[in-house]
Formats: C-alpha cells, sequence, structure tokens
C-alpha cells in the first residue's frame, strides 16, 4: 500500500470564472485521490469536527481513513485568489486550526507500507514521520515557499531522508538559489536524495537522476478552469503509479512523471477536486494513450 | 533554395556574466546561419556601410548575399539588457537608422525559392514581400510585440498570407487577447493560416495543425549564457529542416520543430551568433539523437 501523509483543507478558491467557498481541498486530499486510481492509498491526515460529511464519504470513497484524525477545532482553510491568466495565485488567507498542534498518527496497518509520500508538511514532522515506516522501498516529498522561507536547513534534511523530491519549477529555485532548472536538481541531488522531479505545471517536468534528464511535455489541455492540487495530483499519480508496479528502477520512474502529468491535467479541468472525481480508471488509460500518441514523431 | 528575410543587425546585449558591443545580430541573421545547416539560404536584408568586415565575412560563410543591400547610413542597432535569471530582457535603445526606408530587392535567382521565412520585420512589407514568389511550397513568418501593439491588423492579415506562423508565447497571448495557448493557435488558425508553431523557450513548443497538437519539451540546458536569438535559429532550423526534405506533410513539419529546439538549444549556449558558430552538422546530429534517446519512455 502507499501511504500519504499531509493536509485535508477546506478551500476558499477564487478564480476568474466561479468562486468555490470551504470546498474539499488539501495537498493530501489531491495526491491521495490520484493516487487512489492506481493503488490502495492510506492517508494521514488531521480534520476539524466542521469537516462536513459529504467531504468524509469522498474521502472515505478513495482512501483508507485509519490514519485520519479527527481533532476538536475547526479545519485548516486555505483562501486563494487565481488572476485572469489562471497562471498565478495570491493566498488571501490561512487558518491552521486544528493543524496548529497536529500529532499525526500512524495505524498499525499502514507501518508496513513501502511506499510512502510526504506532502508539503512542516519538514521536521515529515522527517519524524519517515521513521515511523521500517520498510520503505520507495518515499517522496514535496515542499512549498512558506518552509523553504521559514525552515530552510530542515527542508534540506528532509530531502536527505527520501529517496524523491518533487518539487515546483519556482520553489526548486527559491531554496537552490540558483535560476537554472539543471542547476537546482544538482544541488538537491548533491544534498542527498536520489531522484528529483520538478513541476512545471503547464510545461510538464523534467525527472532528474544521476546524469539522466527526462523531459517531458505537459498534456495540452484547452479547458482549464481551476489549476488548485494539480501538483499534488501529478506528485500522487507518480506514487501511486509506482506502489502499484512495486518497481523503482528508472524505466518506472520516468514512466510515472507521465501519468503524473496526465493527473494534473485532469485535476485542472474541474473545479477543487471534481477534476479527479469525474473520471474513471479508463479515462486516465485513454489519455495517457492520446499523450504517448500526440508526443510521438 | 530557402529565402529568409529580416534583419541584420548590431546587437548590444547585456547579460549578467558579459556585455556585448555592437556584435553581429538580428533576426534573419540567426535564422539564417540556422537554416543554412540544413539547406542553401538566401539573405535578404539592408545593412548600413558602417558593418564591420569581419561579420560580413560570417554572414558570407553561410549564406547567399545577393539579396542584402549596403545602403548610405547606419546599420540597424539594437540595445537590451537581460535580467540575472537570463529569463527576461529590456529594450534600452532600437536605432532602426537604413531599416526607416529599406526597399528590400528580391534578386532573380532568390525568385524561384519553394521556400521562404519572413522574420519579424513589418507585416506590410512581409506581405508585399511574399508577392514575390510564386513558386512558394511553404512559407512561415514570426512577430513581435511592436507589431502587435503598433499594427495588429496587418499582422492579422500577414497571418492569412503564409502556411504558418512561429510565435512566441507570450506574444500569441497579446496578439490573440487569450491566456491559454491552445485558444491562442486555434485563434490563429481561423485567421487563415493552416500551421502555428508556438515556441515557450526551454520549455519546447507547441505545433498546431487542424485537430493535431504536437507537444515538444524543451532540451535541457545547463549552460545557458545568451538566450539571444534562439528563437530566430528555432524558426530557421525548421525552415531549413523542411526545405531540405522538400516536403510539408505534417512529420516532417513536426520533425522541423525538433530541429528547432535542437537549435534553439545550441544558440543559447554562445554570446550571440557564436552559440551557432561553435557547432559542426554533427554536432546537430548528435544532439537530436541524444533528445530522442532522453524523450524516450
Amino acid at each position: 500500500m502507499l501511504t500519504v501523509f499531509g493536509s485535508t483543507a477546506l478551500d476558499t478558491i477564487r478564480t476568474p470564472t466561479k468562486v468555490l467557498k470551504d470546498v474539499l481541498g488539501g495537498a493530501a486530499t489531491f495526491a491521495g485521490i490520484s493516487s487512489s486510481f492506481f493503488v490502495n492509498t492510506g492517508l494521514i491526515a488531521g480534520i476539524g469536527k466542521d469537516f462536513p460529511k459529504k467531504y468524509h464519504k469522498i474521502l472515505a470513497t478513495h482512501l483508507n481513513l485509519d490514519g485520519l484524525s479527527i481533532e476538536n477545532g475547526k479545519t485548516f482553510r486555505y483562501d486563494g485568489k487565481y488572476d485572469k491568466t489562471l497562471s498565478s495565485r495570491i493566498t488571501l488567507r490561512t487558518e491552521l486550526n486544528v493543524l496548529k498542534n497536529f500529532q499525526p498518527i500512524v495505524p498499525e496497518q499502514y507501518r508496513k507500507s513501502q511506499f510512502v509520500y510526504l506532502a508539503n508538511n512542516d519538514p521536521d514532522q515529515n522527517i519524524a514521520m519517515i521513521k515511523e515506516f521500517d520498510r520503505v522501498k520507495f518515499s517522496m516529498c514535496d515542499t512549498i515557499e512558506f518552509w523553504i522561507s521559514t525552515k530552510r536547513e530542515a527542508v534540506i534534511k528532509m530531502f536527505k531522508k527520501v529517496d524523491a523530491v518533487v518539487i515546483n519549477d519556482e520553489e526548486a529555485k527559491m531554496i537552490t538559489k540558483e535560476f537554472n532548472l539543471i542547476k537546482c536538481a544538482k544541488k538537491i541531488m548533491d544534498w542527498g536524495t536520489k531522484y528529483v522531479i520538478i513541476k512545471k505545471g503547464q510545461h510538464g517536468s523534467l525527472l532528474f537522476f544521476e546524469d539522466v534528464i527526462f523531459p517531458s511535455a505537459g498534456v495540452p489541455i484547452e479547458n482549464v478552469v481551476d489549476p488548485t492540487g494539480a501538483g499534488d495530483s501529478f506528485a500522487g499519480a507518480m506514487m501511486g503509479y509506482i506502489s502499484n508496479k512495486k518497481k523503482t528502477d528508472l524505466a518506472t520512474i520516468k514512466k510515472s512523471t507521465l501519468y503524473g502529468n496526465v493527473m494534473g491535467s485532469f485535476a485542472v479541468q474541474g473545479y477543487g477536486v471534481d477534476g479527479l472525481l469525474q473520471i474513471k480508471k479508463s479515462d486516465i488509460k485513454k489519455r495517457v494513450a492520446l499523450y504517448q500518441k500526440m508526443t510521438r514523431f
């Protein structure tokens, strides 16, 4: 199985075409729903007593929720607004709420997970979390601007503890203080992780391993309505694909980034998690085939 | 043969690592040198009496210069400065000089060109130019922000007159007033051109034809020193490859964008035109093979 540790949130998302109020969101939500198309996924997250039943039901449909703690207090809330081009987002408000003092608990049956994804949590918490798993075959973490600017050293320490780092291009530049993405990746690998995957939004991704670079073009999508969670869906798909194959060779990891691009492309086609909820496994298969065909020359 | 019509300039380029003063530049220079690796290329351009002999010699090594007019006055000059990330450039000064009243002349032996590339010239001048060729099998034009903001209607009219439009992502958004690149391309095709190629710098390109989209990842380059002319080298390589193959089917045009990406990647590795001058045909072959290998999954 795959364990995903990260945030489950109530998001307010302001897009040019629609404003969503307190909808199901969070890095672990997107990553977990995305990975659930490939493998049995267990969630470790904390929510408040105000968490709507209908969202609990969505999570329960896709994920093992033994690691979901319902805490006294309110659910983590995020409020952000996209510009008219949908290419940049500003944060209007972040309320940590129950996440402020959240102590994640790893259910006994998750401990045998060979695959672990640590979403953009506090790096110290991710470092503590990875120690809870003693049969890990492949682990991956993400991070965000907030941790880079407040706990850069801890983020670097976290990178050493995982097999792979998946990170946005802008955040890769920020933490490495480099501008060239190859230089960014080399620096992150020098810090001690084996694989680096730089996410470039609509432009696809770059996978790095030793001297190998695997660039992949993004899946072109015309009807983009809400980019929220696309990067998390990308990471979840990668982990889901790898966990399903139970292989960690380079060819498998390369292929996992294609599934990442494809699941990210579904995510942006719906508001909130709708883009992921609307699809079936056969849709994924179809789009991967289409992507393979369209990029062939 | 291929005819390239566009500017030959003396550029002042300020990069974070080096300032180049009055070096050989211009859209037609980059496009023509790039295409010359694939096909016999004729240049139509105007320079002033101050144009240095050493640069004339470089042009003469790569291009047929029967269409190069040496006018009374000074050569077109451009002065621009990159930011420290090399991802954005501001224009400090543009001196049209001899280009202000330049009347390009098409040499008799160019008139039979089946392949014509119209660089980012005045759209009205490009429209007049294309009429000079009556055996055109494939024509392509580029444009820039300056013409979009001053002569948008003429640019659109120019697009109707060519088989393909090659354009930067930001300029595609500007002229179409769309943000999504698929929407941009559809609008440009609706205006009457068959192929649209959107250049995305380091992120590669998107080729559009009818319902087909061909995304290609950029060639990852670590030692980028000067992005000047990369887009022109891209376009030149496309035209050079197509002219060499003498075919205009979709497979050929798809493949030409790979050569575009590869020649753009050489261009950024040297200052000014040096990136193109340093290479041999065998280097192009090697990098295309490497690119094909690295993007395979």
